[in-house]
């Protein structure tokens, strides 16, 4: 599996990916996902990917073979980024039914599911999540965020933190957060994490970095988070009896196979 | 869906539902998904149950027919819990077995999950976790927590809090607050939420509430969660180019479609 996410906030987009690959539990290896495309002044393209390695190599593949093909559409060329997300579902769409109409029958899955957000010059910075169909979604300000792969784990934190005025760091420390819960949960999403900060109208990359394990920065992050959430949980309102054990105020009465009294 | 998940500590098991049950989007209603079944002094069993509404129903159905009738295995006279998760297996087993064997093709999944916990006088506590096809595996110090439908959202605070040391009510919070993180990511888990603590050794069920999203107590805890993680994901470190601006220390030189350079 894979977790990647994406925030687009008024100061720019963040982005963040795990690097396990795996095929079954054996053949783990490491793989960033995170893929960048920029033209300094001009755009700038980053694509996240998750799900069949092939397919999202295959993608890759024949986004370079068209970006160095004139007369092409390309990444470079499309003028908007909506039609930059076409673009990559067709390749998608191309790859898997190249893979299925061969006729075999297979128990695999080819699909792959991508992340495109960036920013073309004279437009606002975008954010795309494209299905395994070639259709595609995009972000709002009530749907800030996007995630592929094994995104349950990581969403709480997203819920509860990400909303369009957050900072790109504050964006940045939430997506590690949100991957660090994901990892801890499930085994086949593991380090490096790369994280991206896209300022908004920058047209460059700015800031891009890999995170290992033992990367300091992720560590203090991750030691302080773990703490915290120790201590907020001790701090936890007790329960009534816990306040004053001579005065129950909850039903303790239930003692055979009855249900609960109260319902709504 | 459902969100069920129990925990077992030294001092006893927590066990805790949510309520909502639905057919597709439509067809949303309440059942408690929390079956108590107590002979106080002599043995204290909670179950609880996930899956489709119908084979569970059906299965407490025979449970109580076969407390009604005489010389049959039940929940009373089994003399070890085990015992008692392989009859729920079974029984389970047997009704899936009954909607499938008419020959109907069917779309819908008869399955169902269950937890069991409770205490025999005279043994420990134990808790079981039993699968759609009849099997079930039991707790452990290093994995003192069960969870059934929809899991994900609320497991990675269990993770990180839930240890055998932890106390009943802390326990109890605990599963408040992973509950409170489903609910908020998933439509389909949903209040009134019931929340059991059985002591361990009092053979009886001690307490026993049922929580509506605007219960004193359960908001109290939702409220003061929600603003201690805010509070605390404020406070996590900065990006070394926070603290001093005019000295990078990370990488800023990505501007091509390279990919990172740092690899593990």
């Amino acid at each position: 599996m894979t977790y990647c996410l994406s925030a687009l906030v008024d100061a720019g987009i963040v982005f963040a990916s795990d690097s396990r690959t795996h095929a079954g539990v054996d053949h783990v290896s490491t793989y960033s996902k995170m893929h960048t495309f920029a033209w300094d002044g001009e755009r700038v393209l980053v694509l996240l990917s998750a799900g069949n390695l092939g397919t999202t190599q295959a993608v890759l593949r024949q986004i370079d073979l068209d970006l160095a093909d004139e007369g092409v559409d390309d990444l470079r060329s499309l003028p908007h980024l909506h039609q930059v997300a076409e673009y990559i579902g067709r390749l998608s769409l191309r790859v898997q039914q190249g893979l299925t109409s061969g006729g075999m029958q297979q128990s695999v899955s080819f699909e792959a599911t991508f992340i495109l957000g960036g920013q073309r010059r004279g437009l606002a910075p975008e954010m795309y999540l494209i299905y395994p169909q070639g259709n595609y979604i995009t972000s709002s300000p009530e749907q800030p965020f996007f995630q592929i792969g094994e995104t349950k784990y990581g969403k709480p934190i997203l819920d509860r933190i990400v909303q369009p005025s957050l900072s790109l760091e504050s964006a940045a420390r939430c997506a590690l957060v949100s991957i660090d819960s994901t990892m801890r949960s499930n085994l086949s999403v593991g380090p490096p994490i790369d994280v991206l900060l896209y300022s908004r109208d920058s047209l460059r990359i700015d800031r891009r970095l890999r995170l290992k394990t033992n990367s300091p920065y992720f560590m203090s992050v991750r030691k302080q988070w773990a703490a915290g959430l120790k201590r907020l949980f001790e701090d936890l309102p007790p329960f009534d009896w816990e306040r004053q054990t001579g005065q129950l105020t909850l039903d303790t009465s239930a003692t055979g196979p009855a249900g609960p009294t109260e319902r709504e």
